[in-house]
């Protein structure tokens, strides 16, 4: 292909992404990040790059990461042995304190450095930072284990409205101070939720919801949260996707417009999303049926 | 291709955007629009598709427009000969009277409606309007042909503050309020410099300039102010394009950072010109070599 | 009378129209431009004075123009036959480009025109621009014919908080661009309900309302709309009024304060309405009895 | 004269004031106020009225006023002898009390209560409040009277971005709070030069300034500044007006744009001046000649 | 004490005031100022002291003052017999114009002027500047004693978005211009509702509330509206502080938070009820028991 | 004491503190917060108390914070042994990891913590996040040890204008996007000066500069910056106050009014220093002498 027709191909796919680009210019979109995206260093590179491309054409992203393997790194090499109870981490102070400097302090700080390869844009918050996550523990035995009480998004509003990138980590506290570690699933879709987002998107490890987990090529592209609820208590999805799936329900449910399931090993996948009508992933809208 | 590699092709091109989207965002873009472009419907389609995009990625584009052919063209049909003196048109005052009709009435219209298939974002306006374009008789035996003697650019700021994008058309009025046809390219200049502009862009039938007429494969395709006005001394550029090449001169002169001649005949020109690194027309520079 | 006494005489009137100055201070008055004001020069200029009366005073002042005989002159130079309907012009596309040509490149200039001589304040725009005018086609016989189907203010509203002057050229645009002739008289109406405007004044080529119509005597200076509406269902109303009362009725039906039918014929006319108590015209109220 | 001609010739007379209007619009008027059109009840209502049409038609103004003649009255009521040495009152502590309670308590009342009947317009201001005027002492032996150190117009500048008319009493205070009279014509020239006012109005018993003092008919209605200046150092103007003549003169030569001295007993001397061509009092310009 | 030990205790007892101060940040507080207070120069001093206080952290004071003392002084002085109806100055042109002289330019201005040693801060207003209160007369046989009939606190908002400190005098005028002279405690009251103020404070000389008049030691440090209603009309509460009592209950029974009466003989009382939990006189609050 | 004595104590205390909380008002005052104020839970708390008492009365506080024990303290923890050369760590890309998680994940959060217990106000900031901190390699030898090339202090300048209370650690990043880590007295000198604050405090374990470092009794309270200068170069002083004695000349060379050295083992030492005149520590002024 000559220097020109690529050109043209280029521009012509500009122009494609145009009605796409029109339709989001404004929104809010919360983007939960984990998973493979965030370890492998050329899908974090591109997701960085996808986060700015979003910005530059008039979206709003706010990041909600997590970093449950990094946390259990950090504590194994300092000689604590994590604990699960029911699939959560049992959470003692000095647990808390790990999960709070590795969020805060490593993941957190690579995302925002990743991003800021291109332009002084991101800015890493936690949510204790003006009180933007209250946190509730969920049980004790779990110890500083918390759910979201209440957020305050103000903090993230007053970044967005100077077109900066909000990263956040999931940590909370309660009235006291005292910090909580609190599942970014959760926390993603409160947050959807309290900005009023048009999206929340949950980047994964899977391709989707699939209707038959044995089968990949049942995957789900939309459904709606009635026929999503009704699945769930008909007990045809089960394990590690359920919390997520609760969390999409939830945000769904409270005024966001779509929650979306993506395969965060896809490169670019968030633009796939956005800017074509390639079926990618699932989509969950509050009524429509699928 | 597949659906997905499709689409991967697309988010990848996008993302090579995406230095150029960040590097002219919030920048204001003169576009001079005429000739094959405006009267070739499925060029005019994309014209108005290329100013959608440059406005949805933060670029604030000002569009100018002349209307020679077709000024002539109801000249004829309402049986009057057109007259042209050293390639001016002489203009009594039914001729600027026919000629704002088509520019005003006819053209800016035309170019507001393409664009406003997009969404209500482009407004008409005449340099008669707010004040616009202060306008001084050329020379007594052309009539009404006119000079741009000042430029009040308020209600384009206005506009653009408001993310519309303003087509022009080049009217302008003296203090008595009488009316003057004024050459399109002149006004190009005169606003893109007004509004401090980043860029003012030619659209043409050729494909840039050449360093002999002859010679296809002679474009020259950068050349900065001086080089350019040694050539223009040396007498080696001549003809059709000596009106357009000295707004260019003029506008550099005052401060737009380059002027641009560009194939109107390519799709898409405005975005292989503003999104790649693909060599495209002539760009005119202040000062650096070419 | 001495230059003193004249002095003293003009300091005088202008102190008696002080509470009328305040009463209307910051209002929006829709003006219907037409009929013998607009093809009189020496009305065409005094039209012009009052609206920038009115603005220096505070008002805010939003010019409506139609132009029935102008398109029906350029249409028979053009060589077309007018051709009308129940009294409404058949339009096909070539008829709606020149009624186009007419109103907004024409007609609406040499408003603008007239009220510029007094500074850089007034500023065309069309029913297309920015979206304004959404039409729709009254009846697939009349062909490009249209009607108001929603009006979006906001490029009025900019205009207006800039203390210019909006001159609006009734053409309109359905959705997929195609342009429509709308009656002034229904857009002045539906523009000044959109804006929640003060009053809505149509100048006509009579004296206002005549109970009966061969006695020039019988003006009615004040009438409510249920009153008026009486009057129509009593059938006591016909003839070519009919149109202009049913968008009176219309706006203050939408929250317009007022509507009023003024004999444009009389210099001035605008400014005896609005500041003195001498009667003039026929004005229609939402409620109070005549 | 019908009621119809009346209502024209009304029409045409604001017409005629339009350039006037237009020419001030947005200009800070200094009124300093005082004489015979302060005390004659009639003549008070009339600069009520053209204080508040001077704003009703986009000007700014600011009233001064002084009361010299009411404080001694008080004084007297009271037992006190007013005592003058060079013509300027020695003011002791009970002296300054009374002057501030006739200026702030009654006369700048009595403004604000005759601008207040046209609406919620006026708003007295004392020169202590919110530090407007700095006063120090001009001489020990003449007590608590005070000249201008400084301005601090910020008050002022608040209320006119309210579209408030304030109405200034001229008492100052030093940094230590202590009270002190300052003459009015100087308060008002200093305040007029704050601002940059484009013109400071001195209402006065006289018809202006007379070269030929004994010669009614010797008015001089335009001087500049250095020719006034040089009447003085010739000795030709003595007298009362010299005071006011200095105020006038270092108004203008700290960027107000001219001043006057009108005759007050003129019923709307202030409309005549600032809307008609009339030669009234005299204007004092910084360098035009007479 | 050293000096040390000194400045710690400083230290200390400003951040036990921390969390009231942040509890009343942004809140307007009206404060009735009168009595001893207002006559005793030292506790004048400590007054201005703590409304600047207030200021400095963040609380937006209001201070409303009357003056019958002060009013009845000057009548004397002018030969005028003071003369009482159940209470209420008889109050003739004469008496209103003195009383508003001694308000508005005597007392108003002592307080300003205490205020303002600390800072360019205050700004005196009287109840007739913008049209703050509007008056009507109570009964005819009190010449011009008012009510408030309403209140337009725009100036009040005006000035404290600017941080500056109003004080305002209790002449209020009619529709017609005509002063009158209104309770103090009244408009205390109803300005703080007009500016839905946080707390209403009336500074007088007693403790505060007794249960029982002839016990110092029944002092009532709560009652809640309900309460302090049923002891008024069990005839328990008489006299002088009834007027204060009903100005009291009626701002708590239109919005405002609570309403306070304290001792204004003792130093700095306003910052003890604010910044500690002393019990400091009477608290009146909207709705739960003492 | 009783109650009431106490409550007035405190209430003359407050109105002591007065001028200083006007002189300081709006100002911005940067906090170098370390040492044993950091590591004591209960001056920690007096600290925190104390960022928000100033933020209080109007002040706008910014905390810089360094770590290194903790740092070392995780080192040790994770197997790696600090070492140090000419006092400097060096750095290898784990212990720039290690560095970041502690200062960022810990120590900050510590800090915003306890500010929060207070109100949701402090907010947490990497000099990564917007581009704060641009850093440049010292030494290739110490590996990821910075310096601060400059500072973009537009984000901190929005979380003032918004009264938050940023709370900043001292890692930087380079064009590439590599974290450095940067000595926090220099980064607390270079953010005092960008944000050009009234002052920069340094929160010491010592009382502040010794004239003769064996005699604590020759504490140095006031010097500036050129007799500071010829000490430093006499040789008579030196050790560990050399950096911090750099980083305050260099602040006060660059526009900021003072720099404090203040011993942060004395309970609210802030307050002391702000709001009172006890000579507290020893305060560094660009021009007077001692």
């Amino acid at each position: 292909m000559s220097a020109t027709d690529e050109a043209t191909l280029r521009a012509e796919l500009l122009i494609e992404a145009l009605p796409y680009i029109q339709r989001f210019r404004g929104a809010v979109v919360v983007v939960k990040y984990g998973g493979n995206a965030m370890v492998d260093p050329a899908l974090a590179a591109t997701f960085a790059e996808d986060i700015v491309l979003m910005r530059s054409v008039g979206i709003r992203p706010v990041v909600v990461h997590g970093g449950g393997p990094q946390i259990s790194e950090l504590m194994e090499r300092l000689g604590k042995v994590p604990e699960f109870r029911d699939g959560q981490r049992v959470t003692d102070a000095e647990t808390v304190d790990i999960a709070r400097m590795v969020l805060v302090g490593k993941v957190n700080r690579e995302i925002v450095g990743a991003i800021n390869v291109h332009g002084p844009l991101a800015v890493g918050v936690s949510g204790e930072d003006a009180g933007l996550i209250v946190a509730e523990a969920r049980d004790p035995e779990l110890g500083f284990v918390g759910d979201v009480e209440s957020v305050r998004p103000a903090i993230l509003e007053r970044l967005l409205a100077e077109e900066l990138i909000p990263v956040v980590s999931t940590i909370g506290a309660d009235e006291t101070g005292q910090a909580y570690n609190i599942n970014a699933d959760a926390v993603a879709g409160a947050i959807a939720q309290a900005l009023a987002a048009e999206k929340v998107i949950y980047l994964t490890d899977v391709e989707g919801l699939l209707a038959d987990v044995a089968d990949a090529a049942s995957l789900i592209s939309h459904i709606d949260a009635p026929a999503l609820q009704a699945r769930i208590d008909a007990g045809s999805l089960t394990g590690g996707m359920i919390p997520k799936i609760n969390a999409c329900l939830h945000a769904v449910g409270g005024g966001v417009g779509s929650a979306h399931l993506l395969d965060g090993r896809v490169p670019h996948v968030l633009l796939l999303e956005l800017f074509s009508d390639a079926g990618i992933g699932t989509m969950i809208t509050p009524e429509t049926g699928s």
